[in-house]
């Protein structure tokens, strides 16, 4: 039986090395006032911020340009339509990391309101969006957190009454996704893997997710198949191959996907709690967390007599990608392909050094707190409590 | 490697059995002046277009209604835009068939121009359509065409200069699909048989598409994987059983998705020019050269060297569905795998007594100039003249 489900729009998405340079053709089609967003260097570095602008005054475009180099706050989206509120933009671009996607996702939705972003964050204010918005394009320099196709703007304040939260509607999905890979090569090696552990996570999470649906299953299964080989390689010596970098590109392209369909688990839960209290990278959150919670979901699930076999099967069916085997699964693979899984994501762990929460000075006292404002999500399984702890208590 | 890709954005979806009701709370969304296209008689003959009416009433909401019984015509779309020119409508919600749910899109388009839409069709008018349109929500009673998540609208002409073209743009994907397959269950077998097929078909050309990238792939096969048992069964036993009608509902709105993206082949090639010549259901001409065709191809791909194993790999893939073996497809394999997909499109065409095309009054002599109108479309292979006349001969 196929259960009911909702698919959101995907944006139009052009995919594919190069394909960056559509973006001339693209811009003037709405119009000729845009904003850029970027991020802090990466685009100055590699000298592709040189060549955008070369080409937007070829083209006789009236643009400016801004800078968003840390994960959005509420002040920083205020500020920033504030300034830009009387420019009759027709288009904002966001080239950047997740936090450039989301902060210009943001400022494009916070353009046709008149107060503070805070007053339609999720949990936070108690208004609700009516999705009008600028139109915005998006174009990530990581494969990290899929927010090109998603229909969120993650926004966090920290600090003790700190915050990670929602700016969310359907119509925030971006008009236009552009997946360059070319832009992630100069993405350096901690980035890359803490941003490819949040994709994998993610098509993970979405692919066991409570709510999943065919079509999400079909894609996130499709995704983790392209990057399996790859999260190691483009952290490595295949940082400078293009093919790495495509496929690490697509897995997180499909993941913002699966997750804006599907939604995520106790990981996400956890990085959005955590990432409220303390300064630490999103993907980083979700890496130190990504073995650890996995095997706490499936002992669980190995206890849940009537719906634990559906996931176990399907975290297998993820195991048997390692594997040099079938992709059905019979009940006496089902141990192996288990192992094979949770191997794999401990050896990820290990190999890309991903740091562990001590390291934002996280310390078992704040423990208590984190998991009183964590979220199960879609979780496969009810954890509790403790089993929560547990999963900090190993990444501590 | 991954081939460079363009995915143009899904229509906002909701699938599963009932939800039809959903449309009440998404109308007024767009206005309140709407106007409903539905079919000949399914709508009535269920009861579902009074309990349609009662609810738009109930909602006060300001609607017509027309009627599209046959694949619309230049005539036919210009006629209707005429009458409602002057209406301000806000939204159109098509709901019927492959016709109607075209017609509808056609007629959302046309609404924002003043001249025929002959001269925008392609390969018939010269103009480029904008992609101004009036919202459109389309509500598929057939598992065929998957017309609801597409960009263009087919309008045929028969006679002897007839065609069956496109008018096509992004824009044109309808805004929301709703995909209730309680409206399918009153779906006659014959109807059911050529649409599955037709479904089929399009899930099978968009997989082995010269252009299909790894999101078609995953997309198309999966849909297959859902629709291969129940092909016969949505037509014999299973078709008053919910969950049959679910799983065919699946495979044709996923088939919509990948033709977008990925394109068609020979089988869709030929149905656009005997459609332009012939007054021949669109289903029933892909349904009767599905086998045929698909035997043509791998025929051919065998003598291809260079590229034809990864066409034959797929189709060996699509075979292995129908068999109790493993999806990975090893050299010994692939023989056994691709008779079992030939054998079970066989079996179909026979088992659903899928016509032939001399029942439509299609004579040898007609041959020449069909072929000589037919595209290969995105198809593996080049078939050439002859064999193409092949395909026809054996099915005529």
């Amino acid at each position: 039986m196929i259960k009911g489900f909702k698919f959101v729009s995907t944006p139009y998405i052009e995919f594919g090395a190069g394909t960056l340079r559509n973006l001339w053709n693209i811009i003037p089609k709405f119009g000729n006032r845009l904003l850029l967003v970027i991020g802090k260097n990466s685009l100055i570095k590699s000298g592709k911020l040189g060549e955008i602008i070369k080409n937007l005054e070829k083209k006789q475009l009236n643009y400016s340009y801004i800078s968003i180099s840390k994960e959005p706050t509420p002040e920083i989206i205020d500020n920033i339509v504030v300034e830009f509120k009387k420019s009759s933009l027709n288009l904002i671009v966001g080239i950047g990391g997740g936090s450039v996607i989301d902060g210009g996702k943001a400022i494009s939705a916070m353009l046709t309101k008149e107060d503070s972003i805070r007053n339609y964050l999720e949990g936070v204010g108690t208004k609700l969006h009516d999705g009008r918005k600028i139109p915005y394009i998006a174009i990530p320099t990581t494969s990290g957190t899929g927010s090109e196709t998603t229909k969120n703007a993650v926004i966090s304040e920290t600090g003790p009454n700190g915050f990670k939260k929602s700016l969310r509607h359907d119509n925030f999905i971006p008009n236009i996704a552009i997946i360059d890979p070319e832009l992630m090569l100069s993405c350096p090696s901690s980035v890359t893997a803490a941003c490819g552990m949040d994709a994998f996570t993610q098509l993970l999470e979405s692919y066991v997710s409570s709510i999943s649906s065919p079509i999400t299953d079909a894609l996130a299964f499709n995704g983790m198949t392209y990057m399996k080989d790859n999260i190691l390689l483009a952290c490595t010596n295949g940082a400078s191959d293009i093919n790495v970098r495509t496929y690490m590109a697509y897995g997180s392209l499909i993941s913002g996907i699966t997750l804006a369909n599907a939604g995520l688990g106790i990981i996400h839960g956890l990085a959005s709690s955590i990432g409220g209290f303390f300064e630490i990278p999103h993907g980083v959150v979700c890496g130190t967390l990504l073995y650890e919670a996995t095997k706490m979901n499936i002992e669980k699930l190995k206890h849940n007599k009537s719906e634990g076999i559906k996931y176990l099967k399907k975290y297998a069916k993820v195991g048997s990608l390692f594997l040099d085997s079938t992709l059905e699964i019979s009940n006496d693979k089902l141990e192996t392909n288990l192992n094979s899984l949770l191997d794999k994501l401990k050896n990820w762990t290990n190999k890309l050094n991903i740091n562990r929460l001590r390291n934002y000075s996280i310390k078992e006292k704040d423990l208590n707190r984190i998991i009183e404002k964590t979220s199960m999500k879609n979780n496969p399984i009810e954890l509790g409590t403790e089993n929560i702890r547990k999963i900090l208590l190993s990444r501590l």
